[in-house]
């Protein structure tokens, strides 16, 4: 079972990553060939006024392509080493659970802990390597150099982007088709070996949720890295070659993976989950410690590596910052990401309210049901959205873009902890279908089952970092943009027609992709649902147990329909810097940017909550863990049903589009980033307004 | 039957605006306070710099007062009017049906007609005669004058905002509550007069769908025409005291109003349509004809009564336009809206691909329907966002803020004709469910249901207007307010942390007041659900047609939960400018209004096709007029069963929460106009940060 999971996880990625490797050849070319033709190609290096020798257009060209392929081979490292350790993990999982609860939650941790440590460990080394090899480089042209650092980040994020999309649609259309046809056509039970459709669905569960996520929250950690890095570089901290100074932004994230290591011991050895019921607040507790201990921790580092006040350019002025000001920042993040996170949580999890009150609504009907639904995902945008725009105030107000890049990178620091939280929920639920799959027995899954509803929380607390990260992010990268695209504030004022327009043009771009990811979902599933029937139809014997289903078939069907499905989005969203920045100008890309960005934060928090809801009603009303939910009478009643369409919709907003847009908005940022020498060189004002204005 | 239902609208538009009177009051004394605060209660006549004698606060505050009350009762005699004509029509052409197609759609048409020529003329009529009082009132201080004008606006928008929020959660409680018992649980024909839900669901169709859109276009209508004549006050139209050119925004209109008489008589008189074929067409050639012939009398219009050059103040720099200039906004708002409504139509009339696509997907259940369907809304925002950008990329490099303004005129300018088309759908409808009510036979109930399914695609391409001049109206007036409120190039940037922030929570503001209008509707429809429930229990004889079921009752509910129910969203749309202009000054406000326009927008385009795209898959299922739509299955089917929840779902999409968003951005932003002076004297910067910074 185990090898035939892996098999397929691996030949998936093996052929998503062949596809990829197309893409980043071509993509390397553009990258090269826009950048290097910023000064026409020239190799000779330039003095500045300030006496600095600057690398000439080919320099740059070169080495952010470098950085580019670096940065997408470490995520696709990264995503490899997760998905092998999650795939492992599950086997593991199931087996201990035979001895208990107690062990089978340890080795669901510990696998979750060994990846989050292993994908921020690995991300930090590489980069500190590529910035001390590029310091050899460029010499004193450190402005140029960040610059080119900067493709990494843009590397990261286009794989996170096929892993998330593809990965997306994979996991969904496996997930929806075995559900389809196994639980409400023939009626047999979830992961039950009988169905064709149950290894791609547990492949998908690997691929999606673990390789997805991983390239992510990589992503993330590298496009704030690097947006730090770019900002910083333009400041007196850059201009006096402070090196300590300048890896500030990485002595966060390497502060806080210490953190993390230090919090992981107390789950796996001072107080480790001895029962059920703690399982929850264990892995709560962990996210909650290292915010506290982050805090302090980060206050010594600060005081400690930042001279106690420089100057930046901050948004086209220059402003005077003092290191408090910055540590106000960062604590600003991480304290942000956790209000993020729980209250996610509170409107995700069953034990609340607001999704009580989803489940009450399936007694009259699936109607009522979305409808609830759709009013909680929007409901929840309120909190995090106040707390994301008081991080953007606070960081924007002390340290203008570097105080909001270092507000970023405070909400990431806790990143290994999430990822191994995050982590914990996928493995636990494959532990669960191998045991179901390899017939274990009633009372092993029933302790896979605990073990997952503990996750099913905690994953969305993860949820709620990677959108609130996301957001940040998107925002110190879009101020890096404007600073090397050279856009004042005058020219970056909400009544320019350029920038309205394309304010409100980008605020459409979040609902377009959606409108396309949710149609390759519904597309691919429909695929599958006519491949399962299919083999239920003509393979003899596949109902009594005695005909073996073609696993195999259904994970091609997927693989094929979600790497062809992928295309078009990926399109929308690589496209659209280049062909705005190129046809319409700096200033039109500039209303793009935030409009996604604002828009694009709104829809993915709604999303990924509405689906989280609906999910975990369902799960309400399948435990009957209390009196409320057992009035709802429990799986098999019309309420169960109602909660199962809610579900079936939720699975593409949850995992597809909702976490696909976290991608939407750094992606397009990071790649305005790299490409904005281009466009400031040939098309500030856009060939377009060149050619009819 | 007809008595009932008029009984029943007028009871419940009696009770609404009493609850309306109490908050007007109330608003009326802050409106009064604040504007005359600006001046410290000054009564004196001050001179500035040009030599004119500028009106002092006391009076602003009092005529701004005024000109509000006189908006808010313009738009309540407007609704009262509307509906009256609208019920006696219901009537009308259901006893018209007896004769045939054509003499029923001429009474509804004809009605339709009336109702649109005189909100139209109504509105114009009031607004001018409130411009000839005023200005004897004002003398020489233009700008005072047209300041206080801009009341009129906020008056007919606030009652907008209750009539849409308020009407669409009556009709949808009533809508959503008569279908899950009556069809539902008890098998009974929609409009079925055993229903006791039947008098409430017809009254909910005059006063939502009609009442309500009456207002909301007459709230665009005035807002537009106020913002136009605030921001050509202040350019040399208004100082060289050029009256004609001054009064050109009315004179938009009222050339519209002429246009679109002359077209209607194509349809009642030279072409009238003879059969149930003839009807869509007709519809839609009278939007395409008035467009097409209100282009020539909009640049003969311009040119008789522009200058052929003025010099305005347009977002703060002094721009020279040519007449000819603003003939071009006013025609890219004609045209705009035009291809709006045509995109609407493609994406929710059942005769294209998209909505046939969603009918396909109820094959495979209720789940791939919502997926679909939410997929289309999405996609249904790409073409109606391009359009709009380009009207504000034209009207703004064209004619700065009066050119924006000149567009939303234009795109209203065939307004007349769009509620004539609008009107019609409900009217036709409601004659169906009075023929079903009176049991008048089976081919009248034919006629009519044939009439209204070509109202119901035509009532698509309203919609599409609303939103589309929605957004133009907002951003005109958003810029008079940006004029008013003295903020200028460098303090609009989107860079500034206020701006950022407020940018943030502004495009989340939607979501939020989505998910009060939706679980509102949720709530409604369950009261209303257990009251037909203990009729049909408690009633003897009610199922066998001899007991007499208590509509009354029924109506008193609706009538109570949708007044109770409006409130939360109104105070959070009338107190949200209020709030952040006092606490957070001027400059968040600013992005707060830009941040709900352009997420507004989407969720408004989106929400509305999504809940049109399901009612005509469900009708196109129903209907089976094709091969592949009989293939579906027919009434009664599983496909059908699906559809119809994804219609329930989509009820108080596309009726309550979607219509009611284009109100929340022009309220939102016609309020920040008319508190702009008392927020620039006395909380500029905000009295939050005044404490804190």
């Amino acid at each position: 079972m185990q090898d035939a999971i892996r098999e397929g996880a691996n030949s998936f990625l093996f052929t998503e990553y062949k596809y990829v490797s197309v893409f980043m050849a071509l993509f390397s070319v553009v990258i090269f060939v826009l950048l290097s033709s910023e000064d026409g190609f020239s190799s000779t290096w330039k003095e500045d006024e300030a006496g600095i020798l600057r690398a000439p257009g080919l320099y740059n060209g070169m080495f952010s392509t470098l950085a580019f392929i670096i940065g997408a081979a470490t995520s696709i490292v990264s995503g490899y080493l997760g998905m092998n350790i999650a795939t492992y993990a599950n086997a593991r999982t199931s087996l201990e659970a035979r001895k208990g609860v107690a062990p089978a939650f340890m080795a669901a941790f510990r696998s979750g802990a060994v990846m989050g440590f292993l994908l921020a460990g690995n991300a930090l080394l590489v980069l500190y390597i590529l910035i001390m090899v590029y310091r050899k480089v460029y010499g004193d042209d450190w402005e140029g150099m960040y610059e080119a650092i900067t493709g990494y980040g843009l590397g990261g994020s286009s794989i996170a982007l096929f892993g998330r999309v593809g990965g997306g649609i994979y996991t969904k259309a496996a997930d929806v088709g075995a559900d389809l046809v196994g639980k409400v056509e023939k009626d047999i039970p979830e992961d039950d070996p009988r169905n064709p459709a149950v290894i791609a669905d547990n492949v998908g569960d690997n691929v999606g949720d673990i390789a997805g996520m991983g390239a992510d929250l990589f992503g993330s950690f590298a496009e704030a890295t690097c947006a730090a890095l770019v900002v910083s570089s333009v400041s007196s901290l850059g201009a006096n070659h402070s090196w300590v100074g300048m890896c500030y932004p990485l002595m966060i994230t390497a502060t806080g993976i210490m953190v993390c290591i230090g919090v992981t011991l107390v789950a796996t050895d001072f107080y480790p989950a001895k029962t059920v019921d703690d399982i929850e607040s264990t892995l709560k507790y962990q996210l909650i410690l290292s915010t506290a201990i982050m805090t302090p921790a980060s206050y010594i580092l600060t005081m400690l590596s930042l001279p106690s006040e420089f100057t930046g350019l901050f948004a086209d002025a220059s402003v005077v910052a003092k290191s408090w000001h910055i540590f106000v920042c960062v604590a600003s993040g991480i304290w942000g990401g956790l209000i993020i996170g729980l209250v996610t949580e509170y409107y995700t999890s069953n034990t609340y309210e607001p999704v009580q009150g989803v489940a009450d609504s399936c007694k009259t009907g699936a109607a009522t049901d979305i409808i609830f639904g759709l009013a909680l995902g929007y409901k929840s945008t309120i909190i995090p959205c106040f707390m994301i725009a008081i991080c953007i105030f606070t960081g924007f107000t002390l340290g203008g873009m570097y105080g909001i890049a270092c507000a970023a990178l405070g909400m990431l620091s806790t990143l290994a902890t999430c990822l191994a939280i995050d982590a914990y929920g996928p493995i636990s639920d494959n532990a669960g279908g191998i045991a179901e799959m390899a017939s274990m027995g009633e009372d092993i899954r029933e302790r896979t089952d605990a073990l997952d509803a503990a996750g099913n929380t905690t994953a969305a607390i993860g949820k709620g970092f990677a959108i609130g990260s996301a957001a940040l992010v998107s925002l110190a990268l879009f101020g890096a943009y404007i600073t090397r695209a050279g856009i004042d504030v005058v020219h970056s004022s909400i009544l320019d027609p350029k920038i309205f327009s394309g304010l409100l043009v980008g605020s459409m771009l979040p609902y377009w992709f959606s409108a396309m990811t949710m149609k390759s979902v519904g597309k691919a599933a429909l695929a599958m649902v006519e491949e399962v029937r299919h083999q239920f139809a003509t393979i003899q014997g596949l109902m009594e147990g005695t005909g073996r289903p073609n696993y195999r078939r259904c994970v091609e069907i997927s693989t094929a329909a979600s790497l062809s499905e992928m295309i078009p989005p990926g399109a929308l969203v690589m496209g659209t810097p280049v062909v705005v920045g190129i046809l319409f100008g700096v200033q039109a890309l500039t209303g793009v940017l935030a409009g996604a960005l604002v828009s694009g934060v709104q829809m993915a928090i709604s999303m990924s909550n509405t689906g989280g809801a609906w999910d975990n009603a369902k799960k309400y009303i399948e435990a009957g863990a209390s009196e409320h939910a057992r009035s709802l009478g429990g799986k098999g009643s019309d309420a169960h049903k109602a909660a199962v369409i809610g579900d079936t919709v939720g699975d593409p907003l949850k995992d597809t589009s909702g976490p696909s847009l976290n991608i939407l908005i750094k992606l397009m940022a990071v790649e305005s980033l790299v490409f904005a020498p281009f466009f400031l060189s040939h098309t500030k004002d856009g060939i377009l307004f060149k050619l009819f204005g």
